[in-house]
């Protein structure tokens, strides 16, 4: 996995844009203060992400329990709502491919199918179940606080589902995956002896993916799990922050040599030094498509803010946005070279997709068709993306591109944990707690009494 | 369908925020000179998509087309990209449901699967395939240009996979949507016998889904493409703007009559007079989830100009945002509702989603769900959506509702003109050319260089 940010800088774009020598020079004189930051952050108990690479216990739980469970299912349905649910399907369909539940028969003779509810839509509700078997459906309903709204009412309404067919065994096709003392699914799996797997206090929705909330179900459709934490753990060892201990690692005062970081500081800059404050981010390869909506979430949940650590009013944070190459050049590329200058485009490339197709000969093809055969569609894909990238810089376009081996299990753990990173150090250059959401406890309360619920409290958590 | 924009004006948020009045009586003041450059450069031969809903001629002949080969088909393919995709894909979505193709068993007793490629992966392309009969599948392979790489690629692999099972009578299962006389694909069709449907000169690609790209498909699997039109037709009367003619119509000089004019003036008075850049659209339904990528294109490829009609330097055009709620509640509006001043939120509500489930009764739940059962899905789902409404004008954020009775052919079908209507609008208000896309030609030149085409030339269209 390689950081090129050349596109980001001045002399890589047309000459005008970009940013400056100097901001650069500054971005490096700050960062081991930066990195102090997160240091001192995480022994005082945030960034408890820094942990999720070594969880040798919860693995081997995770999958014994997905070995016996998964062989007996046909059918996986993950109940949640944002954090309990894009990571995996994000990463079910990086590893798998797009659909690959849908549309690989062949896969489900060995491992169940995944279906992923993440809204309350009856119209989904009703199409999703209205395939499925409850009697051979295992349902994994999350929730770090166990109080979500949305993912109780799926409980009750899939509960509801399972009754009708099984009965009292219900029970047994479910799973919750809660905190570990309280909340709603706490207190019914405790009364009704409910299985569940704990969600580590110290690791919030959005961080969770590489927690039991992404791993069994992954584990239960035959995803490699340690692979993911072993690039988790390359992640965090690249970095220099691996998670032995807390101290500097490789590279403690250069800024390049830590690409998270780096990542994080050059997308803080081009924000405030130059009103970039849209971040796009865009996979050439439908397989990480879902993976632009888990970062969106991460880099807008974490650094939207209206205040910083110190209280004053910023009303910080850049807006992302998910794009897929090369489909969007039909779509928003027109923008990206044509609009304002307030964009970063990150590109994410994959060398080997490990599934290529050669485009075949046809006899007497027009001019404007027969440069074609004998091209891969992995060529072409990978022309198109260098031809974008190549466009945007002669625009004065900033870019920058997250070059990826393969869509390996470890490979993509590695990109998880990059992003993990990445926007636990924007956090810091953008001097804002990356790890609270106090945005969403308004429309909450306001939901609530729509609803004629009295009064409540959430979980406190990171 | 009606407009709510009291959100978006000073005294519907928090007293501070949002449009003032004088904005609001500049916007009114203005409108008759922009409806007037409408209806000139409509005489002009621009907005072609005014005459989509008067097409009898080509709906029966798409209906005549459909009902054979509809019914001798399992599966349905599309080959397109951008413009030749989206809207197709959105519209089954919307008056189906998400992933109605993939779900719904049943229905395909009845009508055959589409399956939308609109990339050129090839884990995509060989998971599509490897799931569909060749001899039971019938291929539209849509470009208007005939030209898009891209397209063609896909064409020759599938056209391969195609020969391999059937021969030469591959070109029996194929029916190219392409120009009436230019292009490879016009050339391939010629020469080969393949069937074609024409895409109106005056079309161009994000404006094409009430045109034979989009309804030749959707009527391929059952889609009342009479009720889509007939929806649009309504959305034009009701901007005044009917198919019959140039004429002023209803509400000439009012803007509140004509809502798709007043959504574009809207967005554009927030974009240049507040700096709210950003422009959400966030239905509360995961039926319109695949309609935001449609927007998306409508308004980013429309908007987004480095010149004005003038020749000026101007780098305009507003960046569209897809979100869904309740799902993005748990990933975007944390951003929404904390970070910068830079963005209008445009929910979409459904008032009969047609198919609601009630949240069941369960003995004993803990007080945190107690309050849930005897709601329905629905009934949770539009409390959260006025929850989150209110939320952001406490905060002072924009926002403004278009509300819709249902989900209807006939209610798409205006949705799709309302937006269609809005940006074409939008195109004056911002003083840009909304038909054409001269940023993407750059990206294409270098892809051609590095596959090592000679010079080319695109089909110019609007």
């Amino acid at each position: 996995m390689q950081l090129d940010h050349g596109s980001m800088l001045q002399q890589g774009l047309d000459g005008e844009h970009g940013l400056p020598a100097a901001t650069m020079e500054r971005l490096r004189r700050r960062y081991p203060a930066v990195r102090g930051e997160v240091e001192s952050r995480r022994e005082a108990g945030e960034y408890g992400f820094f942990d999720l690479a070594s969880q040798r216990e919860t693995v081997s739980q995770i999958e014994t329990f997905a070995e016996g469970l998964g062989q007996a299912h046909e059918d996986i349905i993950v109940l949640g709502i944002g954090g309990s649910a894009l990571g995996t399907r994000a990463l079910l369909s990086a590893v798998r491919g797009p659909r690959w539940n849908e549309w690989d028969d062949e896969a489900r003779d060995y491992y169940p199918r995944l279906t992923v509810l993440d809204n309350i839509d009856p119209s989904t509700m009703r199409h999703a179940l209205g395939r499925i078997d409850p009697r051979r459906a295992l349902v994994n309903v999350i929730s770090k606080s166990g109080n979500t709204a949305e993912t109780l009412a799926q409980y009750l309404v899939v509960r509801g589902w399972l009754e009708e067919a099984l009965g009292p065994a219900a029970d047994r096709h479910l799973v919750f995956t809660t905190d570990q003392a309280r909340g709603a699914l706490r207190d019914i799996a405790t009364r009704d002896n409910i299985a569940t797997l704990e969600v580590p206090p110290a690791i919030g929705g959005r961080f969770s993916v590489l927690s039991p909330v992404g791993l069994l179900p992954l584990a239960l459709v035959g995803v490699d799990v340690e692979g993911l934490l072993a690039g988790a753990e390359r992640a965090l060892e690249r970095a220099g922050a691996d998670g032995g201990g807390g101290g500097s690692g490789g590279g403690g005062t250069d800024l390049e040599a830590n690409q998270p970081a780096l990542f994080g500081g050059l997308l803080w800059a081009a924000d405030t030094a130059l009103g970039a404050r849209i971040h796009v981010l865009m996979p050439y390869t439908d397989r990480l498509r879902d993976f632009g909506a888990w970062f969106c979430q991460l880099w807008a949940e974490s650094l939207g803010k209206r205040v910083d650590r110190q209280g004053g009013v910023v009303h910080a944070g850049p807006t992302p946005l998910a794009a897929v190459g090369a489909t969007d050049q039909h779509s928003l590329v027109q923008l990206f070279m044509e609009g304002p200058y307030d964009k970063v485009v990150s590109f994410l490339t994959v060398a080997d997709l490990g599934d290529d197709m050669v485009i075949p000969e046809a006899p007497g093809l027009p001019e404007a068709a027969a440069y074609l055969p004998g091209h891969s569609l992995g060529e072409l894909l990978g022309a198109e993306f260098g031809a974008t990238a190549r466009a945007l810089s002669s625009n004065g376009r900033m870019n920058l591109t997250l070059g990826l081996p393969d869509l390996s299990p470890r490979t993509v753990g590695e990109l998880v944990m990059f992003f993990q990173l990445a926007v636990g150090y924007a956090g810091v250059w953008y001097g804002v707690n990356p790890f609270d959401q106090p945005g969403v406890e308004l429309g909450k309360q306001l939901t609530f009494e729509a609803l004629g619920r009295p009064g409540y409290q959430e979980v406190p958590g990171p």
